[in-house]
């Protein structure tokens, strides 16, 4: 009767990755929003199924993942919206409920997915910025993987950094690649110790944006040149690029659509 | 035959508290970091007990503990750091380590302490944001909150606001006392929605920052004025302040100690 998305935030670390497993392999965000879905909708005997835009793999985190499932209850976006998160664990929330067009599906209808991996430059632990980043002890060369990262933007064939999950062709299209220092607005805080990777595209191979930064570190650290980089772009084969970096630090953070699919109302961005 | 040094840092999320207590009421930071020094030290028959600048609450983080401890052992700082840091549970970290003299007490010899409490004002949950923060639903006048934490500065007894640890006298000096909003350094993300309230006192009484921002934020939602915030302190009567703000939206960042005391090497701040 009606095709709602919702816009979902969520802390991975105890996740083993959005998607529900055939076999029992602990607790996803896929079960944990169709349980609540299923049961404001209030039918338990109709359990609900979600498609979702991004599949964000184990630990992974997301701030604008898109769901979308039907029903034929008749809540308000509103209400769908304050009945989800009162009953979804304290690591999963809804950011916004729409009503879409019977057309609209969160992974096909997609533009574009971008996602956002975080570095912190340090040598000792730290406790309190390691949940959602990666630790690299040494410096890196940020210039050098600003320009690497650039190597990969249009088309190309990623399957050095990941393979489709359908078993599919590799090709991608890079929209937008780039690495940041973000301000950390203390003034005096001295050193640019964090660093953020972040990447648009129409869409990834599993495991692409992970196997982009554990390669691109290694630019960052002189152990790769930024030619080399490209070369293991060009020769598009497995095993070349580095190893992936570890999920903590990648955040889904936008899901693209065509504009008259989907308009958040209040909430969402 | 030394006295060491240590800058810790911990997320409070999974402690109850820093400091071991006489019944097992679940893991301490103390514990944690007693249990890895004693091992260092390499003697388990004579466990290491330490001290701490700031006994924080269940729940409350540090950036910037210091605590000290007296040992036989002969190993350099740099050794006794990596060695801690390789035994210390994944949220526990030493930041630095220092010789100081035999007369320093990570406690009885701090000048200050000073906390911050980081407020999130969003209407809905936010999982990636929170475990830090407290989150708030509505807007909050933040130039009359930072009015009324101006209030508390220089001498006060703040009865109102905690008890002594020691059942003794709650007259403190508050040294700084404000309420900013941190740049999120990212351009264009609109409306502020994080805010800190620093505090630096020459010591805290138990529960202070947490029923100060607790007051604070009545303030800050207009169901306290200014002047009525005044009052609280002035009376400086239990029982008449907010509520507690919760333990996940405080953490100690920094312990001021005389120059000659305690120099962090490399790493401290």
């Amino acid at each position: 009767m009606g095709n709602l998305a919702a816009l979902v935030e969520y802390d991975g670390t105890r996740f083993s990755g959005f998607q529900v497993q055939s076999a029992d392999k602990g607790p996803t965000v896929q079960g944990a929003l169709e349980a609540a879905i299923t049961r404001v909708a209030g039918r338990p005997e109709q359990p609900i199924r979600i498609e979702a835009a991004g599949r964000t793999d184990a630990g992974v985190h997301a701030s604008g993942q898109v769901i979308n499932f039907r029903t034929d209850a008749r809540h308000s976006p509103d209400v769908w919206q304050r009945a989800l998160n009162a009953l979804l664990p304290d690591d999963v929330a809804v950011r916004a409920v729409a009503g879409v067009p019977e057309g609209f599906r969160s992974r096909y209808s997609a533009l574009s997915r971008s996602y956002e991996y975080g570095i912190l430059i340090a040598a000792v632990r730290a406790p309190l910025r390691e949940r959602f980043r990666w630790r690299v002890p040494a410096t890196l060369d940020l210039a050098a993987m600003r320009d690497a990262a650039r190597r990969t933007l249009g088309e190309h064939d990623f399957g050095a950094f990941g393979s489709s999950p359908s078993g599919g062709h590799t090709v991608r299209t890079m929209l937008s690649a780039d690495v940041a220092v973000p301000g950390t607005g203390a003034p005096g805080t001295g050193a640019p110790d964090e660093v953020v990777c972040r990447f648009e595209a129409n869409a990834f191979l599993t495991g692409m944006v992970r196997r982009l930064v554990g390669t691109l570190v290694l630019v960052g650290q002189g152990r790769l040149s930024v030619a080399q980089f490209g070369d293991i772009l060009s020769a598009a084969e497995k095993g070349h690029a580095g190893v992936p970096a570890p999920a903590c630090g990648l955040c889904l953070v936008r899901v693209r659509y065509p504009a008259p699919l989907l308009a958040w109302g209040h909430g969402g961005s």
